[in-house]
């Protein structure tokens, strides 16, 4: 795993808030790898970040919030082996690892918590994060055309994303 | 699309619910098709049936409900042309063709509703309806490796289904 010298911890949900927002805001506008529209609410941003049984990280560097990623079962019950995540970074702080540091991070977290496998439903195909992950040991074992109306390409498949831990 | 002698209808929030969570626990009791687990409690399965944007159906028999199907987005904003549903059949009155019934329902419906396309999750790949929406339409786009903890089976691969509508 690569060193990275800013630290990753849990969100404090109260602290933490208000940069984890100010990035999906970012992220969102851009239309071009979430599904969340930027008419999504701070309300409803909430709910699903830190939804329990949800885990919440940030990553920080130099005291500023530069991403933040959940961690969570995919499914209830007999499902709930498999874990599923979501990330995101800051746009201003891009090419700096920190997608990378935190997708090493959540690995090392998920088995921690007792995962068996992760898997990700919606990985825009056109988002560079397909390239990463995959270096990170996923496979891509599905895809779905059309799935996401990316705001410049127009609909755009999806690719669901897994790796045993 | 065949005929069939029993209306699906929507449900009524509070005069149908006693109905569908009968069925509900019966095929949770199963633990062969639902990541839901016999434990689930009934304010879980209410959520996860009702909850807004979420449309829910009801087949009658004989004055009796005899299964329930819902239909949502499968993701939020730029992804929500794509519609998601869930099925559940009286395990005891099977083999009437009621699950079929409500899978043709359910796709005029998600047309009417103005979804563009369907996909499925999490289909356990040891369930006969795998052959069944493969009848209707739907291929299967992706297959998750020991996703679903089937309680005679052990670990089963879960398929994503998809069609176009």
């Amino acid at each position: 795993m690569a060193v990275h010298l800013f630290p990753i911890r849990p969100a404090a949900a109260a602290d933490d808030f208000a940069g984890i927002w100010l990035i999906f805001q970012s992220v969102a506008a851009a239309g071009n790898t979430f599904a969340y529209t930027p008419e999504t609410t701070r309300e409803q941003f909430s709910a699903l970040w830190s939804d329990a049984p949800s885990h919440a990280y940030v990553a920080v560097r130099e005291g500023r919030i530069v991403g933040s990623y959940y961690l969570k079962p995919n499914q209830p019950g007999l499902g709930n082996h498999v874990a599923n995540a979501g990330y995101m970074v800051d746009p201003a702080a891009r090419g700096g690892g920190i997608g990378r540091a935190m997708g090493e991070h959540s690995l090392v977290e998920a088995r921690r918590l007792g995962f068996k496998a992760m898997q990700f439903n919606f990985v825009v195909a056109a988002n560079p994060a397909v390239k990463l992950w995959q270096e990170l040991g996923f496979a891509i074992v599905g895809t779905v055309p059309g799935a996401f109306r990316h705001t410049r390409l127009g609909p755009t498949a999806i690719h669901i994303m897994h790796r045993n831990l």
